[in-house]
């Protein structure tokens, strides 16, 4: 056993339960003595207790003189829950062992200063890079108070997300559109597009075989266009919420209301106001599963932290099929927004590839 | 080391000269005795010496009971060489491994039987995927008598292969356009349409830093519209062929031909037509590097094998942006062409995916 051991069981812990933090960041910890572990946890819901108050309970008076490993520095300041750095102190830890330091300006290193002022031994940096993969939509959250947003697309080997028809279903296989599914539980919230919305009448929730947390849906419908009947609206699984423009119909508002949906009007509709307004309602991650107007509409301000494009290897060819993003485009390839390529996994037939901008 | 790993060495023999056997397949052989290695060879050029020679030559009078590992079932037929498997029997050998049987139907197991009835061990089957993908083009053309056609294209991560104004230089990275020089060398030769060489006025050669064989370029220009002073013409590197239509001027075909072009004229400009001629002329593998327009028509009538599409991590965005099959189209989903992915890669900052008609 080794330190990354402990802290890749500690991630592991972290991983399971993220997703169901917000807006929290996801963390895990782990106790451990003389090779052995003492208790483990992770933060599972925000306002409940920490990933170490966790792990501390369970190791219990057997905690003195122990070692815990936790994906996060341990927080120095009285929030909904009473300091971590105060607990491991109070319950005499001798060494600490942090993958990746908080960039929360009330946490900042100084939950680090507080343990090693009580004299106890604390090593930074441990899994690091992993660690910053998973808290990386916490970090642009508490950084820039908008969510991190994803851009999920499927497309075929030559690039079209619909034939020249408008047919689409389906182009990826069943286990890739699953695997949609697990996404979009990962996210809190979803985002789509009126004409989306008219077009295929989508539930857009998560739909799982051992079911999954729904993320809110979020329409842009800048004139309330959105029928009553439609799924989106008559579906109570998951909360709905429109933006609008400030001159869409009082009453297509109330009728919308009534069925429990929220309305929030703009005053100058656009991408950046409605992630403003997203940001203040604590959405830390939001998946986009829109056309390819709105795809360009988010790639035209470089408004996206990620794309996931599932691609089937099929072709269907044709001029006029659609693509993933659409929009005038840019002029040259200079213009062209870089990306990196992160993972490349297969899914059944298919392939995932997931990208984020650099 | 077991016959696995004698294969393997084989298959590395093979590999390594494949690409400049055409018409005939690429093959290795290694003779081994008593954990030794007496003999390795590849075939290096269609009219020379087959591997078994090589290998058996280097071998000399120490082949006597010796094993030979060969990635193709010996020849058994007289062609430009005397067969292989008649060696093989003079020179002794014990034992002869082989991965692939040939489908050549001058050859279909009799190079085989002929090693038995001489009271040789023959085993068959060893490697055998490895050596079936090494040995498919020459198959399919053997098959078919068509060249085995593998489409080459490069694209954004949204599918395009330029901006909405043309400009596409570059969508891809150094290291990949590199490989693309390899990509050109492993083909006998490489086709275009008169749009792309208007367009681009490419030299369609394989430009490699330690050099590597140039492909014959083969235009598509029904009307011969290929300017005389254009890089294809005026670049005497590799061969150029083109194809019209029987009604093209015969002025310009003589002023082609005065440039050392091949003008063909076709009756029905069609491309069954065109890969009916290039099986004619012995060419075993094409590469097709063409626009939206040609590479559909490949696909309308599915004749091509492979495709070979390097993805840039970047977006340009774009509705009227070009894909890599343009065309009509298939109208639903269920018209699309199934492939499957063979293999995928990243060199330098890109991917590259090569896929397979099933």
């Amino acid at each position: 056993m080794n330190e990354d051991y402990y802290m890749n069981l500690a991630l592991s812990l972290a991983e399971s339960a993220a997703y169901q933090t917000t807006p929290n960041p996801p963390v895990g910890a782990v106790v451990v003595k003389n090779g052995r572990i003492l208790g483990m946890g992770a933060h599972l819901k925000a306002g409940e207790e920490h990933a170490e108050v966790h792990a501390l309970r369970q190791a219990g008076s057997e905690a003195e003189g122990a070692d815990m490993y936790v994906t996060l520095e341990p927080c120095a300041h009285f929030g909904k829950t009473p300091p971590c750095a105060d607990l491991i102190v109070e319950k005499g830890l001798r060494r600490v062992f942090v993958a990746a330091i908080d960039p929360n300006p009330l946490v900042g290193g100084k939950g680090i200063e507080k343990l090693r002022a009580a004299g106890i031994e604390v090593k930074t940096g441990i899994c690091e890079k992993k660690a910053m993969e998973l808290l990386t939509p916490f970090f642009h959250f508490i950084q820039k108070n908008r969510p991190y947003v994803t851009i999920k697309t499927a497309v075929t080997a030559d690039g079209k997300t619909a034939a020249h028809t408008g047919h689409s279903r389906w182009i990826t296989s069943d286990a890739a559109r699953e695997d949609v599914h697990l996404l979009r539980s990962r996210h809190d919230a979803i985002l789509t597009g009126i004409g989306t919305v008219l077009l295929d009448n989508p539930l857009l929730t998560s739909r799982l075989p051992q079911g999954g947390k729904h993320p809110i849906r979020i329409v842009l419908d800048t004139h309330l266009r959105v029928p009553v009947d439609y799924n989106i609206i008559q579906n109570k699984e998951a909360k709905t919420i429109i933006f609008c423009a400030s001159d869409a119909q009082t009453k297509k508002q109330r009728a919308l209301e009534e069925e429990g949906v929220t309305v929030i009007r703009i005053p100058y509709m656009s991408i950046d106001a409605v992630l403003d307004e997203l940001g203040k309602m604590n959405i830390m991650t939001l998946l986009v599963e829109a056309g390819a107007e709105m795809n360009a509409s988010f790639l035209d301000i470089g408004a996206f932290n990620r794309l996931v494009m599932y691609m089937a290897p099929k072709l269907i060819g044709g001029k006029s099929a659609p693509s993933s993003f659409g929009g005038l485009g840019g002029s040259s390839m200079d213009e062209a927004l870089d990306l990196t390529f992160v993972s490349i996994d297969t899914i059944g037939p298919d392939v995932k590839i997931v990208m984020e901008k650099r």
